[in-house]
C-alpha cells in the first residue's frame, strides 16, 4: 500500500468505511521505518509493537462503529521532548531524563483520547537549543533529499521532517521557538506550523525557553495541516479551516532581513511563487518589517532562550551541563553572563517589537518570506564550532522572526533550489491568526499544487 | 457630619435615599484633608475641586434616579502609581512621568464607571520600593497614630491608610508586591486586601515588578473591604462575600518564621485575638510553613522586584536612577549583580515553594500570622541606609510572604501595642481565595469588632 498520495482525511476516510485497517496502516509504517532508518536515523524510539497493539485496538473499535475522533488510528511521530507514558525521554540528551517527565501533557493527552497512534520518538537536538538538526550522542539525521551526501535535516525538531518522508509516520509532532518546526519542515520539503505561542500548552513538553517555546506540527500537505489542526486546537474538533481566496489577498513582502545573503536559487524559487500569487489576482506589497534587526540582535546575544535554558538545567539536571553536546554547552554557559536586567529589557523590548510590527497587518493579510535562506548544508561543513555556529544562526534567521514578535508562522514547501533540496515559503501572521494563517496557505496550496506533486519524491532506496 | 462610623454601604444607601449628598460628602473629606494635610502629608496631589464637580453630576444623577453601580459618589484616594486621567503620575519620583501614564487602566476604569470620586493621589515610596512608606523627595507622610513622634505610616502605600484616618477619603486604592497594601493598613489601624496575582489587572499602574504586583484596598472595616472588593472585582458588580462561621472553622497559625523576634506587645494582642477565635469554636492548628525561609532568602537578596524595577527604570527612565531616593537606588543598581541565570531560577523556585506550602490549605481553612512583627519605627530612627535597611526588611518580613508564593492575603486591626500603635492581624488564603478570605474576616470581625470601636480614635488635632 502506498500511503503517500492519500490526505489524512482520505485515510480517516477510509479506516472509517472498512476499506483500510489502521493495522494495515501501522505494518506499512514499520515497513517504510524497516527500510530506511539505518540510513536516515529519524528515531530515537521506535515504539512499533506497541503502535501494532493500539491498531488493533483501534480496528476492534471502529469494526464496532466507534469513533474517538479525526486521528483515530493515524500514525504520528513524536518528538522526544513530549512525554509519552511508556516511552523515555532524552530529550537529546545522553541519557533518559526520570520517568516523571513521561507523563502525558495537554497535547499528547489529546492526540491519544482520539486514539491517534504514536510510532516512537523522533530525534533532536539536545534540549531543542539548534537549528540545524545535530546530535553529538545520538547521531544526526540524514535528510532524505541528499542521496549522496550526509545534509542535515535541520532542527531542532530533527527527526520529525525525514520521519514523514520517510513514510513512518503521517504526522510529526514538534516544538518551535526560533523555527524548530519550520526549519526541519522546510529543508526536508514538508508543511510545518509554528502556533501563536500561549495558544497550546507545553506542559508534558521538556522546556527549552518558558517564554517562546510552542507546539507544532509537521505534515506532507497543507491540506493535512488544516486536518491535524483542528483535531488538536480544542477538544471540541472544530472543522479544518476553509482555504481563503487568493484575489484580492494583501500579501506584504519584506525586504529587509530576510534576503540577505540568501542563496540566489532559494530566491529564485520563493519568487516565482510570489509572482505565481500575484498572476492569481492576490496585491503584493512589498515593504519593509520594522523590528527585525533590533529583534534578531537581540536573538544573536543569546534571546531568552539560553538564560531559560541555563536556569532549568541548573534546577533540574545540574551534572548534564558539563556533558552537553558542545554546539548547545557553550551558550549555556554564556548565559551566567547576562545579567537579569539585561534579560528583563530584552523581553521587554522583544514585546514592543513584536507589538510594533503588528500594525503591519492593518494593511496586509500575511506576510510573506524565504523560509531558510541556505540550501541544508552537510555535515562535513558545519563539524566545528566556528563552521557551525554562524550557519545555525543563519538557518534560524528567518524564522525567529514571528517566534521573537509573539507572532504564529507556517512553512509550505515551494520548489527545489539548485542542490536539489527543498526550498520552504513562509507565511507569518499575527498572534492567534493561526487558523487563518491555515486558510492562506490551503489557498496557495491550491494554485501551486502539494509538496509531492511539486517537488517529486527523493530517492529513498 | 462626621462619616467614621458609617460603613460603605450605609452611605451608598443615604445617598441614593437622598439623605446624604455627595456634594456633602465630598465637601466633609475636604474639610477633613484641609484640617490636618498640613500634618498628616497623605497626598502628593489633592484635587478636591474636580471631586467636587463631579459630586455635583452624581447629585444630578442620584436625583434623577440613575444609579451607576456600588462606589457611586464615594470620595475614593488613588496611591500614585495609578493613572487616572487629567492628574500627574509621580510613582513618588522627582517628577511627573510622562502624560501617557495618566491614562486609566481597568481597575480605575471600574472606578470611574461607577462614578466613584477620585478625591486625590496618595504617597508612595518612590516607584513603590520599600516598605516603610518613607519618600525622600516629598517627605514621609505622618503615621496619625503617633501625636507627639513621626513615625512612618508604613508603605509603600504610604499615604493610603493615613488618608483613611483623616477622613478625607472611605476607600483607598493601593498596590502590594510585598507588602505594601498590609503593612501601611496594620501600621494605620486598617482593613488591607492584597488581592491573588494576575486576578486584578495591572495595567495603567507604574510597575515595580511585573511578577509579583497586585492592586489592591485599603478600608475602615472588613465589612466596607467586601462591599468594595464586589464593587471592583468585575463588571458584574457580584454581591459582597458573607461573613464565614467560627465554629468549626480550621485555622493554621505558622509556629515559624512570623513570629521570630516580634514585638511581646504585638505577639500577645495577635495572640489574644487568636484565643477569642478558639473560644467561639474554631479548631487553632499550631503548625510549621513550609519553605517560608527558603522564599524569604530569596527575598531578602533582592527577589525578583529588584532586577524588574531596574529593568523597567532602564528602558523608560534612565536618566532617573541617579536622582532615586537613596532608599531605593542602592537596591537597583544591585540588581545589575543578578544574572539572568539566578533571576529565573528564584523564579522557578518561588513557585515551587508556593505550589508546596499551599498543599497546607488541605488541613486548614486560613492561615493567621502578625502581619507586621515590629511597632511603625520613628523616623528618625530609620534615617540612615544603615538603620533603614532592617527595618524595612523586618516591616514586610511577614507579608511578603504570601506575595512570594502566589496567595492572598488581608490584614485587619486587632489592638494595640505598647506604644499605642495599631497591630493587624493577618490572614492568608491560597491563590483565588479572595473571597472567601474576606468571608472569614467577616467572621472574625462580627466577634471582635471592628477597627473604630477596637482602637477608638488617634488625636488627629
Amino acid at each position: 500500500m502506498n500511503a503517500a498520495h492519500l490526505s489524512l482525511a482520505e485515510h480517516a476516510a477510509r479506516l472509517r468505511r472498512r476499506e483500510l485497517t489502521a493495522v494495515a496502516l501501522v505494518d506499512a509504517c514499520a515497513q517504510n521505518h524497516a527500510r530506511t532508518e539505518h540510513r536516515l536515523n529519524a528515531y530515537k524510539t521506535w515504539d512499533g509493537t506497541r503502535a501494532r497493539t493500539a491498531a488493533e485496538a483501534v480496528d476492534t473499535l471502529l469494526d464496532q462503529g466507534m469513533d474517538l475522533g479525526p486521528l483515530m488510528g493515524l500514525p504520528v511521530s513524536v518528538k522526544d521532548l513530549y512525554g509519552v507514558p511508556g516511552l523515555p525521554v532524552f530529550a537529546g540528551s545522553d541519557e533518559a531524563l526520570p520517568e516523571a517527565w513521561q507523563a502525558a501533557g495537554p497535547l499528547v493527552a489529546r492526540l491519544q483520547r482520539q486514539l491517534g497512534i504514536v510510532v516512537g520518538k523522533t530525534h533532536t537536538v539536545e534540549f531543542a537549543f539548534g537549528g540545524l538538526g545535530v546530535n553529538a550522542h545520538w547521531g544526526t539525521p540524514r535528510n532524505p533529499w541528499s542521496p549522496h551526501e550526509h545534509r542535515v535535516p535541520g532542527g531542532s525538531s530533527a527527526g520529525a521532517g525525514v520521519s514523514l518522508v520517510q513514510g513512518s509516520a503521517l504526522l510529526a509532532l514538534g516544538t518551535d521557538t526560533a523555527g524548530s518546526v519550520r526549519v526541519p519542515a522546510s529543508m526536508t520539503g514538508q508543511v510545518g506550523l509554528k502556533t501563536t505561542v500561549g495558544r497550546w500548552p507545553v506542559e508534558g513538553i521538556v522546556p527549552l525557553s518558558s517564554s517562546l517555546d510552542t507546539a507544532g506540527l509537521l505534515t506532507r500537505t497543507v491540506e493535512d495541516l488544516a486536518y491535524a489542526f483542528a483535531a488538536l486546537d480544542a477538544d471540541s474538533h472544530a472543522l479544518p479551516a476553509p482555504a481563503v481566496a487568493l484575489r484580492g489577498l494583501r500579501i506584504g513582502v519584506p525586504q529587509n532581513h530576510f534576503w540577505d545573503d540568501i542563496d540566489p536559487s532559494i530566491a529564485a524559487v520563493v519568487e516565482a511563487a510570489i509572482e505565481r500569487l500575484a498572476q492569481a489576482g492576490a496585491q503584493v506589497v512589498r515593504l519593509p518589517l520594522p523590528h527585525c534587526e533590533e529583534a534578531f540582535d537581540i536573538f544573536r546575544r543569546g534571546g531568552l532562550a539560553a538564560s531559560e535554558l541555563a536556569a532549568y538545567l541548573d534546577l533540574h539536571f545540574p551534572h548534564k551541563v558539563e556533558r552537553l553536546d558542545p554546539v548547545v554547552r557553550d551558550r549555556v554557559r554564556w548565559a551566567e553572563q547576562v545579567s537579569s536586567v539585561e534579560y528583563l529589557k530584552r523581553k521587554a523590548v522583544l514585546q514592543r517589537c513584536g507589538a510594533g510590527a503588528a500594525q503591519m497587518f492593518d494593511d496586509v493579510d500575511v506576510l510573506l518570506t524565504p523560509t531558510v535562506p541556505t540550501s541544508p548544508p552537510r555535515l562535513a561543513d558545519i563539524a566545528t564550532v566556528e563552521t557551525y555556529a554562524p550557519a545555525n544562526m543563519k538557518a534560524m534567521r528567518n524564522t525567529a522572526i514571528s517566534n521573537l514578535f509573539g507572532w504564529c508562522a507556517l512553512t509550505m514547501p515551494v520548489g527545489l533550489d539548485t542542490n536539489r533540496m527543498p526550498v520552504g515559503l513562509q507565511l507569518m501572521g499575527p498572534p492567534h491568526a493561526d487558523a487563518r494563517l491555515i486558510g492562506i496557505a490551503l489557498g496557495i496550496e491550491a494554485l501551486i499544487g502539494q509538496g509531492h506533486a511539486l517537488l517529486g519524491a527523493p530517492d529513498l532506496s
